[in-house]
C-alpha cells in the first residue's frame, strides 16, 4: 500500500471512529456504511475540488426547488435508481408474489370506494378501460376481501390533485370478492413527464435521459397476514417502456396487455392477477 | 446466487446504463461511480421505507437551512469526511511535502499586505503569538517570494467577517524572503465550534460527536511552479486534539508547540517550515 492510499483509508477509519458512541445501534450502522460508501466514490472516481464544489452547488439547487409541493430530493432519489433500490430491498422476492415498484407522490388517503365493477375515472380523460383480475396467496388461494386501492394519471398526464379544482377522479378503492376477484373501470395509461423544470431536470438532460415514465396504473392492495403490495401496470407496446422510464419502476411481469376493444368509443381491457406475499 | 440479489443487481445495472449516452465522459464517470456506491450502501443496510423517508427529510431541512450565508451542505460534507477526503485526493503525498487539510469558508481575496515580522492580528482579541518559518521545496531548497496568507478566528472564535462591522483583523498576507523565511504576528489560536443549531448540529448530538473544531491557523502558500498548499497549524496540547476535530483537518505533522513565553504580556512562539510539492 502506499502512503497516499494508507493516508486515505486512515481518514476513513477515523471518520467511521468517529460514530463510535452512537447511542442508537441502527443510527450508528447507518452512518458507518454511509461513511465507507461515501468515501469509496470520492477515492475511486479522484473527485477534484471543482467537482466538490459542483456537487455542493447541484444539493444547494436541489434544496431550494424543494417545497411542500415539489420534492425534488425524492426526484433525485428516483432518477437514480435509489428509490427503487429501497423498495427491491423492503420486497424479497417470495415465491411468485407480485413485484412492487415505486409508490409516486399521487397517492391520496381515503379515496372513493367504488365497489367491483365500478368506475373510477369519474370523469377523466382518456380511453375507457376495464380492469379485471384477482387476489391470491402464494398457494394460489384466494384473497377474499382485500382492499384494493387504484390511482392514475389522465390522458393529459396529470393526476387529480395536480389541478387546482379540487376534482376527485382517477383514483379509488375496492375490495375482491368472495373468490378473490375483482374489476373497475378507468382509463387506459399514457406517458407523462417527471417534473423536469430543475436540477433534476438538468441532470437528466445533461445524461441525455428522458424524463417521461412508461405508461402505468398505481396499486396498493392489502389484506390481514400479507405484506402490503405498492406496485403499477405498465402498457405492453408502450413506446416509453424501450426508451426507458425515468424513476426505473418497470418489471417485465408488470407489462401487461390492453387489448383495444372496437365500437363507436373504442375501449381497452386488461388482467391483473396479484400474488400476495405472507407479512414477514 | 439468490433471486432476489439478482433483482437487485439487475437494477444497479439498468441505473447505470441509463448514463451510457451522457456526452461528457468525465460526467458519466462519476454518475456511474456513484450509482454503484449509493445503491451498494442501501443494499448493505437494507435501508428500511421510513429511514429513507428520514433521509429525505434529513436533506430537505440542509437544503431549507442553507442560504448566501449558511452552507448546511458543506458542513455535512465536513462533518462525514467527504470535505477532507476530497483534500486527501487532490493533495497526494509527495515526499516530506507539507500536508493539506481542508480549505473552510473563511478565506477572503485581498487581505491586507503586512510584510515580514508584520502583525496580522491587527486588534483581534486573543494572546499574541510570533509566528516564524520557511518555505522549501522537497529537495529542501528555500522557496523565495512565495505568498503566504494566514487567517485565524480571535479569542472568541469569530472571524472578522462574522462580524458585523466590517472589521478586518486576523488575517494578512506576506512573501517569504530571499531565505524563503517568513514571521508575523497574530494570536494563538482557540477552539470555536461549527455552526451547530441546524440538521447537521442535530446528526452530531445523535452520534454524541463535539461540533467544535480543534484551535487552528490557516495557511494558504504559493508560488510558482509548486502545488498551491491549503493547510491549518494546531496547538500541541490542546484538548480537543483529543476530543477530534468536528470536520477532521487535523494531521500530526501539523501539530505545533505554540512555546509560552512569560511576562507582563504573555505570549506564544511557534515556527510552521512548509515544504511544497511541484506542481502536477
Amino acid at each position: 500500500m502506499t502512503t497516499q492510499q494508507r493516508i486515505e483509508e486512515r481518514l476513513t477509519a477515523e471518520v467511521i471512529a468517529s460514530f463510535a458512541n452512537t447511542p442508537d445501534p441502527r443510527l450508528k450502522e447507518l452512518l458507518e456504511s454511509l461513511t465507507r460508501h461515501l468515501h469509496a466514490f470520492i477515492r475511486e472516481v479522484r473527485l477534484t475540488e471543482q467537482e466538490w464544489t459542483r456537487a455542493i452547488e447541484f444539493l444547494t439547487a436541489v434544496g431550494h426547488i424543494t417545497d411542500d409541493k415539489r420534492q425534488e430530493f425524492i426526484l433525485l432519489s428516483d432518477v437514480l435508481g435509489a428509490s427503487m433500490q429501497t423498495i427491491a430491498v423492503n420486497n424479497e422476492a417470495y415465491g411468485d408474489a407480485t413485484e412492487a415498484t415505486v409508490f409516486g407522490p399521487f397517492f391520496v388517503e381515503e379515496s372513493p370506494l367504488v365497489g367491483n365493477g365500478g368506475d373510477i375515472a369519474a370523469g377523466a380523460s382518456g380511453t375507457r378501460c376495464l380492469v379485471e383480475g384477482s387476489v391470491r396467496d402464494t398457494d394460489g388461494n384466494p384473497v377474499p376481501g382485500a382492499r384494493i386501492e387504484v390511482w392514475e394519471a389522465d390522458e393529459d398526464g396529470f393526476y387529480d390533485v395536480q389541478y387546482a379544482d379540487g376534482r376527485v377522479a382517477g383514483r379509488g378503492h375496492l375490495f375482491s370478492d368472495a373468490d378473490g376477484g375483482f374489476s373497475f373501470w378507468g382509463t387506459t395509461p399514457t406517458p407523462y413527464p417527471i417534473p423536469h423544470d430543475g436540477p433534476v431536470g438538468e441532470l437528466l438532460a445533461a445524461a441525455k435521459r428522458s424524463p417521461m415514465r412508461a405508461a402505468h396504473l398505481h396499486f396498493m392492495v392489502s389484506a390481514n397476514g400479507f405484506r402490503t403490495l405498492v406496485t403499477h401496470i405498465f402498457v405492453e407496446g408502450d413506446p416509453q417502456l424501450e426508451v426507458g422510464d425515468a424513476v426505473f419502476g418497470v418489471k417485465e411481469s408488470l407489462v401487461k396487455r390492453f387489448a383495444e376493444q372496437p365500437g363507436d368509443e373504442p375501449w381497452t381491457r386488461t388482467r391483473f392477477d396479484v400474488v400476495l406475499a405472507p407479512q414477514r
